[in-house]
């Protein structure tokens, strides 16, 4: 096989202490009698219990009575009930010798049975369970950014597993895949790139309708809905249409018709993902149009289906003038979307980025979730390292995610964080979650970086359980991926819980972001986007950096903000500091609440960086003989890249302000 | 036809005064009847004249007896002497009625023939005619970096006309290239990119020779040589060894054998170029071997056919390291070949760039012309405008290279300047001369902007006479290019004088050269190559900028000039101020010989330089109705580019600077 299973690998566990409880015999019942949910939850468990507890498990099938089932008093019993539950929760309990999962559909079911693994995989006492969980989100999607020709757009993790020479690729991996990604509670995933270009455009078409049913059907298997990420001119250039207008009655008939046909093939399809009037993609404003107008169009499409349509709030002006101080990257979700609140189908869901800007080491949250009252919203952050070291550089990211989720908003009396905004929550909503721009590839580990599947599998859980802490989320990975080593456990938990702490010292300081070579995104480029067109600046001068965000004398992004947030932004003084120069130009001389000044605390933490990857990359060495050969020479790779590029982050930063500012650092360190 | 004649246009002139001398009978004599070079002469002669002056010629051919030539009495006479002449040389001289063109070979024929054409086409009288020419340079070579899928390295005027697909294109193109280069007194061409890769490796093979050789018979028609660009490690690529040692016996035999074979199909070859050890081509280091171990054994594969062997010195260290204030880039050509002075073949040529960095608009000369002096040197310049405004801005390069010619080396007691060196003159040499990177491609105009076919026209005229100044070759191409007409003329001979002084002015400052985006080299990127691994800095901090190549605190670069050269360089008084910043590190508030400071001089120069361009781009279109209407739209598309570019250097650099010295402009001008 030329890939590995991941947190699905089932290391053997000596000493379990439950094992009498784990029965061999698995007992379910359920109405339909050959359902592939049920049959691969059941294939799922008595894999799991033979790699790691060496049973065998004896089935016993399709028992149609729930009173006949409820007399089993031995073993494992997947039984559908009718509780109070969400579609996708479960119960999970221990009465006597049986183990009990229960829930009103198969896609509980199969969630109870990987909560079940997991805890069993970790070693975790079974006894005494007596679990009820309903997901937070009902949307748990992946964004893959997988083009036809097998690149994958910014993936650092080698090459498409969907598709190859503009064909699709279904084999034994996408059935893994299935199988990963619904482990973690992910029910939903788009296989193509927003940016849909050349052959992707006519994945909607009978060029691949029934290809996609085949990868379709084995997603549904694992409850998990395949969306596909449409162009909006589609009309135009498959359809042979002269427009794509959205209120053109032509265009309107032509997208009826292709969904109508989509949902012939694949009744379960679960809808469009659209980039649209962004980066130089096609979309509504080409007529005119608004955003509104053109989500609407293909929701009714799909509405009659039950499909979804979801639509991006990556808008902007990608041609700006570094030379104009006043227009403001950072305004523009906000600008563009904040009028038409309201007017959205109920099947449209908006799509917004975490932050402002675009997936930063270090971004403030975007006001537009504390702005929309009456939209569909779904939280997307970015698992793909884009800027947080392209998994070359390890970089754990639930904790960022963490942070977002617990962003008050203050858009509701009585608690409006994030979490309970993207959850749907606050305003009663059900089309909404998270999505993830995936990190995954073809590569053996699937996601380049040993250590960063991490974030795939945190991606899922976070957004199954936003209550999860960060910690909580590594410590399930570590124990699921590594064999039962206490030292190995402490050494990766280190490691990854201040994987991004480090990342973001040796990277641009306090929120600016950038600082990137353009195009690749990889490496430091202190200017790289300085005199440029995309809206990204640190406006350095000899005096000082950061950018004037303020609503008194900058560009006013900070009044898109709710109260007291909006005057916390304001004000040096109260600005969270971690985010200073994104709100502020601040002089290198100012003091930080630390007593360091701002310039020392750049040559500091640069210099600090270093020293933690240095230090990271020895508690990796430590585990030589303690963890697979081949992980452990994989990431010891890995950390070489890292330290490289951190060092030259260090070096090049420092520089960089040391010869505009021509403050010495006060520990007399090497600057060049 | 999809391209034009550039100043083979042979515009025609009314009220031509010396119309009677130009009787309507050629005759020739010569004892090769059926010489293509006398054909291609003549022909070239009747369509000049019947273009120009509507003459329609009366040919009279092949008189063998000299006395029976000496008899007529009437017309243009072409005739084979024996007088003190070079073999390209010819005297051109009116007697009474008759027009004689006189040399010791064809190709010396050819060029006086081209002489008169010239002299005709610009309106010159030809009464009185008495004019001896020889070359001042045997070898004047164009070096194509065409590529064999079609494309051109650092080509800014279209793709290859010599290439396609991995095929050679030989058609019309190929005859009117060869008529355009003579014409100018060019005499080889290298056909292939230095770079050589994949199948342009196997343009030494039967795979393309016998096509090569159709070209190479139509370039003999015209007195030019070709040549190729060789691969070093051939013998591993195409030739299946194991080395490409120019030491091992199998190695010599494979070239020997390969040489043989091209002489066998095409006796007038020329010779190789060679790009060895550079920018991560093959060459003789991997065997331990020298630059001359490498260049002699191919020379002498060459020399039974007096072939010749073209080494480039373009050999530095590509993998420096920004942090390294020692290394210097500059110091490289010199370091790597003096010590290899009276070393190689009397057959190897040494090719160096004009300067020791590459192509930068203001760079000093390589001080290695002053240094070899027993060793074949050809200099090496570029049309082609990879850092001069990419053939979108307009940069007239014969100033330039006068200037470069013009340099006294000190090499040699009683005057060694470059014209002199490269000539062969100062240490008497006969290989020798100039090498251009050409700037040519298959666009309509050849050269993508049309006033920059001068330089490639120029490039011919000054190889062929480097007393000429950059004013007369200027009027000769305006003259032959434009209709008759004053307000043409000094128009585009005011915009050609002043173009490289105006690029020079809103790009990088002072010497210091680079500042351009990487890779692609065209526009502003201050900090583009500054942390980078190529060697090249400005070292700019908050006080000053510039590199110390002084002997005493810098690299010693300076010390590889002569005296008074290098005493000159070393002091900041004394160093030319064009060159202040290549050769110091300055303040910014350091008064420059005008009374301003540096940094009011970088302001100043780049806020006139854009104000030139507006002024260029405004007498171009004074010109409107006055030149072919194709023309002048081309040429106002560029100018718009040029303005649009100038813009962007102007405000990049002058903020730059402004940002890191926080000196205020004394005028007050916009810097954002």
């Amino acid at each position: 096989m030329n890939y590995n299973q991941c947190w699905l690998n089932y290391n053997p566990i000596s000493n379990y202490p439950d094992k009498e409880v784990l029965s061999d015999i698995a007992i379910f019942t359920g109405v339909n009698k050959s359902s592939a949910i049920i049959e691969n939850a059941v294939n799922e468990l008595e894999l799991a219990l033979k790699r790691i507890l060496n049973i065998t498990i004896n089935r016993q099938q399709h028992i149609e009575d729930a009173k006949q089932a409820d007399a089993i008093q031995t073993g494992i019993i997947l039984m559908i009930t009718n509780s109070e539950l969400k579609d996708e929760g479960f119960i999970l309990k221990q009465e006597g010798n049986r183990i009990l999962i229960q829930a009103n559909t198969e896609q509980g079911l199969l969630y109870g049975t990987f909560d079940l693994i997991r805890r069993i995989a970790q070693g975790d006492r079974i006894k005494e369970l007596d679990i009820r969980q309903n997901p937070k989100n009902n949307i748990r999607i992946l964004n893959h950014w997988d083009n036809m020709d097998g690149s994958i757009e910014r993936g650092y993790s080698g090459k498409s597993f969907f598709f190859e020479n503009e064909e699709l690729l279904v084999n034994d991996r996408t059935r893994d895949y299935a199988r990963l990604i619904a482990s973690v509670g992910i029910n939903a995933t788009v296989i193509n790139n927003v940016n849909v270009r050349g052959a992707a455009s006519e994945l909607v078409t009978d060029r691949y309708l029934d290809k996609l049913r085949t990868m379709a059907d084995i997603f549904e298997g694992y409850g998990i809905k395949l969306y596909l990420s449409a162009n909006f001119a589609a009309p135009i250039e498959i359809g042979g249409l002269s427009v794509s207008d959205p209120l053109d009655k032509d265009v309107i008939n032509w997208w009826d018709k292709c969904v109508r046909n989509i949902y012939s093939k694949i009744p379960s399809f679960g809808g469009f993902l659209i980039k649209a009037d962004s980066e130089g993609r096609p979309g509504p404003f080409t007529y005119g149009r608004t955003h509104a107008d053109g989500a609407n169009m293909l929701a009714r499409a799909l509405k009659p289906y039950g499909g979804l349509l979801i639509w991006r709030c990556f808008v902007y002006n990608c041609q700006q003038d570094w030379r104009d101080y006043k227009t403001d990257r950072a305004r523009a979700a906000y600008d563009n979307f904040i009028g038409l609140d309201g007017k959205f189908d109920d099947n449209v869901i908006l799509q917004i980025k975490n932050g402002p800007m675009d997936f930063q080491v270090r971004e403030p949250v975007s006001p537009l979730f504390g702005a929309l009252k009456n939209t569909n919203m779904i939280l997307e952050v970015q698992a793909a390292q884009e800027y947080t070291g392209q998994q070359r550089d390890v970089c754990y990211l639930i904790p960022m995610w963490k942070e977002i989720l617990e962003f008050e908003t203050y858009s509701k009396s009585g608690g409006s964080k994030i979490s309970n905004i993207v959850s749907g929550n606050t305003y009663n909503q059900l089309n909404c979650g998270m999505a993830a721009v995936t990190n995954t590839g073809n590569d053996y580990n699937w996601t380049g970086h040993d250590l960063v599947a991490s974030n795939l599998y945190g991606f899922g859980r976070l957004s199954w359980d936003t209550e999860l802490s960060s910690e909580q989320i590594a410590r399930e990975w570590i124990l699921q991926t590594f064999p039962q080593d206490e030292r190995v456990h402490n050494a990766v938990l280190d490691i990854l819980l201040k994987s991004w702490s480090v990342y973001e010292k040796y990277t641009s300081p306090l929120g600016i972001g950038w600082m990137v070579n353009p195009h690749s995104h990889y490496g430091v480029n202190v200017d790289g986007y300085e005199y440029d067109r995309w809206g990204t600046y640190h406006r350095a001068d000899r005096d000082g950096m950061g950018v004037d965000r303020t609503v008194k004398n900058g560009t006013g992004y900070v009044g898109q903000y709710n109260e007291p947030n909006a005057s916390m932004y304001e004000n040096k003084e109260t600005c969270p500091e971690e985010l200073l120069l994104f709100f502020h130009y601040i002089r290198y001389d100012y003091r930080l609440s630390s007593g360091k000044t701002l310039i020392q605390h750049i040559y500091d933490t640069h210099f600090e960086g270093v020293e933690d990857v240095i230090k990271m990359a020895k508690d990796w060495e430590g585990l030589k003989g303690l963890v697979a050969s081949d992980i452990y020479e994989r990431v010891s790779a890995r950390f070489e890249m890292q330290l490289s590029n951190a060092k030259e982050w260090r070096d090049r930063v420092n520089t960089y302000f040391y010869r505009k500012s021509g403050k010495n650092d006060e520990k007399g360190r090497k600057i060049y």
